[in-house]
């Protein structure tokens, strides 16, 4: 369900039903899960945010799998369950194994708790952390 | 700076100097950043912190720059300025490209843009996502 | 249902009746909805609530519906699901359109992507730019 | 500055500057801001953003003003110092009053708490608000 | 500095300088901080925001010192420096000792940390702990 | 429920049915809550998390209730429903009343507004709160 409903395949305007078989095709898949159906009511939301993921969800210097778990920990630090539900799965999917998605999680919450730790105590930044980046 | 002042080696106590001496000699380096210098008036604060991210962030099922990735997205996502300068730091130092900086960025935005269009549609779990996480 | 349960209008003591007529009569409706009904238990916190909010989200220099827009905005970026259910429902009762409420959800992710990548990238703000404004 | 360093008009190449060259004459200005500059490293995220903000931030459904609005609210949500600074100086710019300013300051504020009171009460969505939106 | 400057007391309103008046006798000070003058541009805001903290901050079932903890719980978690500095100063004008104040940066943190692992896991809310609370 | 399932007692592990066992005489309890059956998955994380929770919200220069409402402020921050469900519980079984409930959502609520004024006003930190504090 979603605000203005999902609009099914069978029902989707020509655009629209491109953009779900590509969505299909790229990803080896027949499903075309809630987000997509959710969004189709505004087909060139659609067309560019499925675009722009494709784009950079793909290979390249960062593997499809390292990318899922950012995903991931963007979602969570965010608190968007539909998120975490729908690239947790992905992630298994990819191959993440249950020992990674412990550790991803590990992660997730120590960051988050020296993050506040640093804001709490006020830390001004290094001289040699400030950017520019050295290199 | 930061809130109750820096601790410096030279005027630390022995237990906090035995952990500036264990950061030292795990990260390979002469430096303390501030972070460590700041918490360190509460040093079994410190002491837990520094042996919990000792321990996580060393390598497992997942290596210590994907690590570092991770943190960053947090950090990014939770707008900490101080955390986002010293781990793009140290993430650099791990041998983080500029290739894989920018794809991680675009990455991170595209899921906070994904994770509102999802929530501001009210999307629902798919039934399929729900956990337990079907294998 | 809520933490500290509902208190429907036949149950209220006066304070709190009096509040309900008034959302009632400003509101031209006989339905008072959940927040309302959970916070009146703090009979302080409903009467101070209530009357910020007909103050703040009346017509002024910004229009009724570009206050309930904005709102939304806050809410989705906030995660806070009862308050874009209540929100979405109250801005379509005040004339947003499907294509008005497209357009939102494009800008509120849009704004959240960008938010991130300017964070993530730390781009110093531009001087002409810092406050106080220029005028 | 930013963690990369900001890549100027004289120093880009040409289809960076086919982009600035765009910003300028869209915006009807010679000035590119920091935040273009600094993600120009990623000529491929330059122009995505660029050209997905052109196409969300014009006219439509909502005036750009109204827009601007939204990714204020957005931005202070999300306590985004640089976006807030820029959007602010952009909105002047496009008409907002200082009556204008201030009322969007309130209605932020008010959502943030009430944003808060909801959740920290548990308060249920009311039958009636549930999605689909009913019409 | 602010947006829209400061309102120094010598050039306030009258409406303004009565705030400024309160503000000082409540709080046994000469010093109106930056907050109040920032917002002294929208005196019904300002008026509206002193007497609801006013009346929210004084002693009543939490003490003052408490309300002044809870008050940095939420400023560190939102990240909002001012608040942050602020805040911390005026609690330890309160009576918060160094000791309280690291118990509560720990807390802090810790509860960032589980709030993130609960979300990542997905964990459901245990049937005891819904809401309404059972007594 | 949760992503990887809840481990129960009788089917535990000698290392997590000692935590549990822990858990439950601390606590003076037979209760084990979902929480900790979700993140058993990983043992390391389970004993790092509850021995630091253990240590962090036991009696020291703050009372364990003040510790809980705390952890409720940030966790209505954070919009955690979980986390906001138990220590709500929690706190209510440590003897906080609905008197203290209810200012304490008070005062979350008005942390919340005054956070994004501060921020949407660009408010400059006055130099007598810019860390270190002068004491």
């Amino acid at each position: 369900m979603s605000t203005l409903g999902l609009i099914e395949y069978q029902e989707a305007a020509p655009p629209v039903r491109a953009i779900y078989d590509d969505i299909m095709a790229t990803r080896k898949t027949d499903y075309i899960n809630n987000f997509w159906k959710a969004i189709a009511h505004d087909p060139v939301l659609l067309k560019r945010t499925w675009e722009s993921l494709k784009q950079i969800m793909g290979p390249g210097a960062l593997d499809p799998l390292t990318k899922e778990l950012i995903y991931i920990a963007v979602s969570v630090t965010n608190n968007c369950n539909y998120c975490i539900a729908s690239h947790t799965a992905s992630a298994f999917g990819k191959g993440m194994t249950e020992a990674m998605f412990k550790e991803l999680q590990a992660v997730i919450g120590m960051a988050n708790e020296t993050n506040k730790l640093v804001t709490g105590y006020q830390v001004a930044v290094d001289q040699r952390f400030q950017p520019p980046l050295q290199r």
